[in-house]
């Protein structure tokens, strides 16, 4: 089915603001307008035939599509069978700018970027002369205020676990009495064989339905889907309950006000009760729980965690591999908490549309010795390139502020279609963080049956939770998408 | 110091095989032939001023050079200050073949690789329409003997992790007595909160002085020092004894065979026993334990070590971070057992000089159900483009019998210069593994002297264990750069 088809026969419903100077074709001149759907599925038997090869290799059954990323432009990715898809799920939201950003192909054509990427050095021990001129004039121009130190990593996973380590590490130094304080040999002797002393009794709390990776320390503080965690042992760390608040939040102002309450009281009475077995050295928070289904909770909720975790000697670490950079309509997600000077996180970690993932920290939280929080790599001068390459662009075309713009848009648009789709469509979520949005499905079948139909109208859209989707659009994402997708997600939900 | 200086007062006494067709100079034209030091320390004021600019944001305690990648060339890496040394460390043994190789940078520039590089997908849902090509031309043409399925990951750590998943996976999959028996309700549920059944109470058995990662499971089966592991939460995970070789083999052939029966006996012992606590799922260990200070053992033990694992259950991974890609003499490390067909690894891990990372491992370890191993990136194409020309060239100039045959040159000319200094350096070993040598001081301190003595003089060479000297140079590395290592290694030992 033609967008062009469906456009004809769906009358916009949507108010339009009035034109703004930023429209996506400034920076893709060549994107197309709307979705082109030529085969009777998607994927169609080209995307079908491809992951059959591959499934002589690696496991095809995760797979969606199979892409064409030559041809795919900005906020539409193309197909192996050329179909031509509106993407808002966006490479589960790690695609910052869209498709082929002219700005990034030029960087990646340069010597500096040719050099990087075909040189990959021990970052740790033989760095690139220019590394602090990447660092300061890219990833440090948007560290989170009171939080002027980094560690890069390769993904996400890794970065929380870095997070993990430093905070278990500076726990330790902080019993010891000092940040100089020595191990003891018994310490030294004990960890080799993972018994303590020298390997501590301590975790990590993170929150009902967070994600935060999945190797096994990340994967410990994950608490998402079972079929993540199912057969793969994991540490005895605590895991305390995130609120569920009832939408709209107007309505129901009071009832998730007390329903805060009542985590936050049981969250630091976990706090209290894991001391006397396995203190908490940490606790870990996404500022909306993505993969657990688009979850929210107040900004003076997270105060609150942050303000009780020090109190019981916890580090704090805002996990915003999936939030950063951007899409929420701030930089960071945690920026609209309003947390007091002094009480910002003590970690902030990233990965996703940075594409440099890492953790940004303090001082204090430097191990006290080196090698304590090192690898070969430890982060990749080319993905630091690139992230600096985003940030510009993002800086460039005031993206943030455009991606806030384009969620009022958004907001709009989506009331309207849902109001005519209440049967189907319930919860709609995250208007106040710009195109970082969210509704539920009766059911997970209804949902998977609305996703598969919109990527049949040519809209790749993505779901969460167990009945939820989540749009997780680029930051040029602008109103003539609103369009299409409020358009085709109207044709679908009819037809569902 | 000038080595041309050195090389002027240093006789030669190494004999020379007859003139092969392939030099260093083959693929680096413009290779330097010598060190080229002219400041008074190593690292200079340059590196220094470098260093201290990055101490503002991250750790450079762990420095030991900045670089200058654009100027650096083949064997030599060129540093901040201009001095030019010949490095036998490469990049923690992370370089192929070596800096600025000409086939890499035609590689970088070319459309396939900028679009790879700069639209990361999320491989196991939207893979590039290539892939399977990319991998069948690449990755799979060194896939090892048996193993016919791939996993790409961003790292070692990761790598070893994803092992590890795989094996737990299988493992209780085999428990419940098929692969696709279907889990309880009681599993699903109590894996959400870490307890068992779901989450099990399964173990990785690995070595002393084994290093595998990192992470928190990778970092739970290092054994290798102290200051990785310390104050870092661990699984309770056994460990088992890893003989100790007194050299040369030659002349204690005898007690060597004693203690790796001795160690096998502790091994099968602790199997055993953790069934009754925590079944070890897998067995994990290096053809060389590197980080742990370059330790070997017979041919016949590592069989035994995969016959008795699987004889009590156990998967049997091979962790070829360091020593995969050719470096030994052969392809894989592991390939000069001499396992018979069918007793192949389970699985063989890999990273450093692949550039790529993951797991190779057979069909009855993908998880029976989708998403059970799976992240957002899963590997990374452009590092798939890159392996695929790193094998391409590996196999067009026979770099693994040319560093098979420089090894031998290199054994020559290390037992001579050894020879002379017998106070000193003890234990070379590596002989039968190409340039894969090492070599101990009598303490750290001496070692450490040597190292810096060394890179003063123009040669990176770099420690591991707690006295030794591994060489890691790349598979280019040739007599010529042989020479200027000995020459060097006798004035500094002389100095010593």
């Amino acid at each position: 089915m033609h967008a062009a088809m469906l456009r004809s026969r769906v009358a916009l419903r949507v108010a339009r603001p009035a034109q703004r100077a930023f429209s996506s074709k400034t920076i893709f001149p060549n994107e197309p307008t709307k979705p082109s759907v030529h085969t009777e599925t998607v994927p169609g038997p080209a995307s079908k035939a491809a992951s059959a090869e591959i499934d002589k290799i690696q496991d095809p059954r995760t797979h969606v599509l199979v892409c064409d990323y030559a041809k795919s432009n900005g906020n539409y990715l193309v197909d192996a069978d050329g179909n031509q898809l509106l993407d808002v799920f966006q490479q589960i939201s790690s695609i910052a700018i869209g498709y082929n950003v002219p700005q990034l192909l030029e960087l990646g054509r340069s010597d500096e970027f040719i050099t990087a990427a075909l040189n990959r050095p021990a970052l740790g021990s033989f760095p690139p002369k220019q590394w602090a001129e990447w660092l300061n004039t890219g990833l440090m121009t948007v560290a989170p205020k009171g939080l002027d130190k980094l560690v890069t990593t390769l993904c996400g996973s890794s970065a929380n676990e870095t997070a993990f380590k430093a905070a278990f590490m500076a726990y330790r130094q902080r019993e010891r009495g000092s940040y100089d304080a020595p191990f003891t040999q018994e310490e030294l002797d004990s960890c080799m064989v993972n018994q303590k002393p020298g390997t501590p009794q301590l975790s990590v709390l993170s929150f009902k339905s967070g994600f935060h990776g999945r190797l096994f320390g990340s994967l410990s503080a994950t608490r998402s889907k079972a079929i993540h965690k199912v057969d793969i042992p994991a540490f005895d760390w605590p895991v305390a309950p995130f609120p569920k608040v009832q939408y709209p939040n107007s309505q129901f102002a009071k009832e998730n006000e007390a329903e805060e309450a009542r985590c936050l009281q049981e969250y630091e009475q976990i706090l209290i009760e894991n001391k006397k077995t396995r203190p908490v050295a940490a606790v870990i928070i996404e500022p909306i729980l993505s993969e657990g289904g688009d979850r929210h909770a107040s900004n003076n909720f997270y105060r609150q965690l942050r303000l009780i975790a020090r109190k019981h000697d916890a580090f704090f670490i805002v996990d915003e591999v999936q939030t950063g950079v951007g899409a929420t309509g701030t930089f960071w997600a945690h920026e609209k908490w309003g947390l007091q000077e002094g009480d910002e996180p003590d970690f902030v970690t990233f990965s996703k549309k940075m594409q440099q993932a890492g953790i940004f920290h303090k001082s204090e939280t430097r191990p006290n010795q080196p090698y304590r929080n090192y690898n070969t790599w430890m982060g990749d001068p080319m993905r630091t390139l690139q992230a600096r390459e985003i940030i510009r662009v993002i800086k460039e075309f005031n993206l943030v502020e455009h991606t806030r713009k384009t969620g009022e848009v958004l907001t709009t648009a989506l009331t309207d279609v849902f109001s005519r789709h209440q049967n189907l469509v319930s919860n709609h979520r995250g208007q106040d963080v710009a195109t970082f949005q969210a509704f539920d499905f009766p059911s997970a079948a209804v949902r998977d049956a609305f996703v598969g139909k919109m990527r049949a109208n040519g809209v790749q859209i993505g779901g969460c939770g167990d009945m939820s989707v989540r749009l997780r659009p680029t930051l040029t994402f602008s109103e003539p998408h609103v369009n299409v997708l409020v358009e085709t997600m109207d044709k679908v939900l009819k037809e569902i």
